[in-house]
């Protein structure tokens, strides 16, 4: 036996008792004659002392110690004198009879602290080593309660959890696939799924009306910030459901999961907004309204000026920042310069501040005077709701292009200004998203969702029209679950029909024979008393990332790969034995 | 709304009610002017019917309907005049008011009853089809309950369910791994886990002290039957135990499983047996020990004669079959056929019937009296406990290979018997393995478990000797876990420490090379502070289809492969792409 106790278990009740703890030593200090340990496990560190009263062997093994190490000790629990109110074992300390080291430690490459001095690539070298610290060690907890009471709720829901292949067909529509080269048939590949989308569909064709898993996905991507090849998602699908269905069946997880993990009672039901108003209110399809800030257009009340950027521009539009008419010149052309470089991409910048003038009406102080008087300038502060105090940003361009710098804007001022508060969750539906979305460039319709989204009932006369402008207005029965302005989820009614999901594909720019070759299977089994359905997937990395409070997914995953999709400690990918790569055929 | 109530609801306390309810058509009959259809969802099947009283747009359109359409039907709950006890909605069903056909249905390709008319292949093909028959249904819930049954266990047992990756470094040891080549590196490749093994690991060295992950594993094996290329693993890991640790835990997991999915009470302990006595006793690893019929050696009794077979034998036992003295001269021919056919492999079937003679004595009659007289063959029957009535059976060979021989025999006089009882569950523990095989062709040691388990303290030194008669005498601290005879679940207490680490490297024939560019990541962590661990996986699909009576896994997993390790629902593994090909350096 290593331990009686953890080393988080030991308190004021315990003392006089003996006792044997396991654990790393996080410090050693010599004090005064006497030498502590903190010796330290999952649960918590507890000190441990050496001194006159200690039995020589002891002693002599404790002048072999350094961090890190491995111990077993034997000891008895007394009372501290020097407590420390911070340690939930802070009122007592083990007085030493035995030490076994278990196993001796090199000097960590970095030090184990809460917040530790090792780079990110150092630490992800030796990513154990990285793990035992706090904030890595809660993370994985909080992650375990999350996916544990996800389960507990949709069991107890009804939700049937069913296992989804890893292995299986190449479909490339949306994100490339990882493929898997079959040795035992050669030339053929499996693929990793992107998601078990049809999968999940096929169970509702095989009568499991309530199913969920909580399943990794894989999708070969040129990575951008923060996504990783491998990712989990909490998957979901029932039948016999209409959207209100859905939406009311998760926000029930959502309510559970803020209430079991971080305790938090979030309002029901939970605000809902379409596409439209959240691209015109808020420049974005997954706005964080924690903070209000809505955009306002000014496209009509900006014209008939020699000020092309306005009067030219096909949408004017703007905020209003409460309180912010103090930011100095300097602030604003700080913010002028942010606007305008390429990631953001505005051409300008127009600011008027809202003050109280001496005759006690509101007056105008902008960047603009030039071109608009009082009399257009109060018009903008009334449409934008301009208080005394408040400043005025707007700027121009293209609509959708507009909107989306705006939101940005606004999400910046609402940083700068603090709005954005860590600890306050503000959940948010967004839905009736459009269902195709026009590429230019390859001139063809995108899925927004997936080829499996429903167009909504009355649409779909439309999506058999094979006109391009009434395809661009045809709506799905789509939503997304947004928290402070992070997609956590996302999902839809499904198509249930053989023949939209035909005329669909069609609609993508699938042949007949590309349609026959990979879907046959899912339009085939349409054809053998599909029932309607829908569902839902959420992001559980981010999900995680937002409850722990953590900015990048990969401090929720035990074990990431870098921003190169490679694993750092494992050094993979790597070759392989040519012998190998010739029973595969490759 | 589709529903109000599903088909599995509904009884006398909803006589009088308007309800709604959706499912498939399962079987419509007419009877005298009236007709009834069967409508079924996952919770059961309730009787619609159409009678006189039924409006007549209802009528219309229950004469286009067929099995497998989807309804959602409108209607009252009334009595049956004729109720059907076998039903738990038998007592009622439900008048028709209104009738929405939600999908048609072509002709299923095979019946949808308890046990279906259609053959492997084709219900591989409709998979979608085949699982809405009830033995899969209750399998897919079966399996969600041991999921969330362990889950639950663990959970409340301190430990956290973490995810490790599955795009990982190619090792192969053991078994073949299926890779997965990376875009971003051209040349290299992933692999994709055949367990979590380093990984489980790695966390203990992180100080996660209790993890466990359900979680799927891949191995590119020639199939044998009813093996999958991916399967899924319920796999534990625990820091600062020894072996006692590891069995009293999940025989706490075993016991709250047979409780909370079979309502079985299971004795503890469970028995345990050393892998010697195993071999020795049953002439298997994994024995069944619902019944008893041990092996008995009489390689001493069974010399001195000109039977060669026997007497010049490294190893003559046998096994007494109680009552079995009945058998036939056919019979035994028969079964002497079925030993010496070449996946059994024995040389002879000696049998000795043992009776009561005139004299109230007992006597035997042997397929050997020519060379062993009455007082040789009391001798046998004396140290194989033979009484009046039963069946010696009598093999000999090599010793291991005969003992395996017995071991089958055993097996099947158990079938033949039936003392192999359904619904009877004998779990056991096998320990104290062999840490090494010897294998002739290669001339060198295999891992029996695998390059991680320890080897038992006592013989560390032996590991080292670099002598391989000491080598093929180190036990490990392994053990598996056995219910009815099927390997459930194995495990081991592990290596910490990274000199011994390397030593078991070295004895398996790795060179230093190989060890630094396959294992450098784990036996660098083992020296900054590795805590002694150990643990143990579970092969799910094994224990649910042994939990739900199914012979195959093939039953207890939503979509498998077909033993050539297709998908033929998906037909995957396919071609792919040359442009994703060329994409990969293919």
């Amino acid at each position: 036996m290593y331990r009686t106790h953890t080393c988080g278990a030991l308190n004021m009740s315990h003392v006089g008792q003996p006792v044997q703890l396991a654990g790393w030593i996080q410090r050693i200090r010599e004090l005064g004659g006497m030498t502590f340990i903190d010796l330290r496990d999952r649960y918590g560190i507890t000190q441990l002392v050496i001194n006159e009263d200690t039995p020589a062997d002891v002693k002599t093994i404790a002048e072999t110690l350094g961090r890190e190490f491995v111990l077993s000790v034997h000891g008895t629990v007394v009372e501290r004198s020097n407590k420390n109110p911070k340690l939930p074992t802070g009122d007592i300390e083990i007085a030493l009879s035995a030490i076994q080291i278990l196993n001796a430690s090199e000097i960590p490459p970095f030090t184990l602290e809460e917040p530790s001095d090792g780079g990110e690539e150092l630490r992800a070298r030796y990513r154990y080593l990285d793990l035992r610290r706090g904030p890595l060690q809660r993370a994985m907890a909080l992650r375990h309660s999350m996916t544990q009471e996800t389960r507990n709720y949709l069991s107890q829901c009804g939700f049937l959890e069913i296992e989804t292949p890893f292995l299986i067909k190449s479909t490339p529509e949306g994100a490339r696939d990882f493929v898997v080269p079959s040795r035992m048939s050669p030339g053929q590949f499996y693929a990793l799924p992107q998601s078990p989308q049809t999968f999940k569909q096929l169970l509702m064709v095989g009568g499991f009306d309530k199913y969920f898993q909580i399943v990794r996905c894989f999708r070969d991507e040129d990575l951008r910030a923060d996504r990783q090849p491998e990712f989990t998602q909490i998957d979901c699908e029932m039948s016999f459901v209409d959207q209100e269905a859905v939406l009311l069946q998760f926000e029930g997880l959502a309510c559970h999961l803020f209430k079991t993990v971080l305790q938090k009672d979030i309002p029901t039901p939970f605000p809902r907004m379409t596409y439209k108003t959240a691209m015109e209110t808020y420049g974005s399809d997954k706005p964080d309204i924690r903070f209000d800030m809505p955009l306002h257009e000014i496209t009509h009340l900006a014209g008939g000026t020699e000020f092309a950027l306005l009067s030219t521009a096909e949408y004017v539009g703007g905020i209003c920042v409460k309180g912010a008419a103090t930011y100095t010149r300097k602030q604003l052309d700080q913010l002028t310069d942010w606007i305008k470089q390429p990631t953001v991409g505005a051409q300008l910048l127009v600011y008027a501040r809202c003050s109280t003038g001496e005759d006690g009406a509101l007056m105008y102080k902008s960047s603009v005077d030039k071109f608009f008087n009082q009399e257009a300038l109060h018009a903008w502060g009334r449409v934008m709701g301009a208080e005394d105090g408040d400043l005025l940003l707007v700027t121009s361009g293209p609509r959708e292009a507009t909107q989306h710098v705006l939101g940005t804007l606004r999400l910046e001022m609402g940083d700068r200004l603090g709005l954005r508060k860590e600890g306050v969750f503000a959940p948010l539906w967004v839905y009736d998203f459009p269902l195709l979305e026009w590429d230019e460039e390859t001139e063809r319709f995108y899925a927004k969702h997936h080829p499996f989204t429903a167009p909504k009932p009355e649409d779909v006369d439309a999506l058999f029209s094979n006109d391009r402008n009434r395809l661009a207005q045809v709506h799905a029965n789509a939503y997304d679950f947004v928290i402070n302005g992070t997609e956590v989820g996302g999902g839809s009614i499904r198509i249930h029909n053989a023949r939209v999901q035909e005329q669909m594909f069609h609609v993508l720019g699938l042949s007949k024979e590309e349609i026959d070759s990979k879907f046959s299977f899912i339009i085939e089994a349409f054809r053998y008393g599909a029932p309607p359905h829908g569902g839902i997937a959420f992001g559980l990395d981010r999900w995680c990332a937002l409850f722990s409070g953590h900015e990048s997914i990969r401090d929720c995953i035990a074990f990431p790969k870098n921003n190169s999709g490679r694993d750092i400690m494992l050094d993979a990918p790597s070759g392989i034995d040519p012998a190998q790569k010739k029973e595969l055929g490759l």
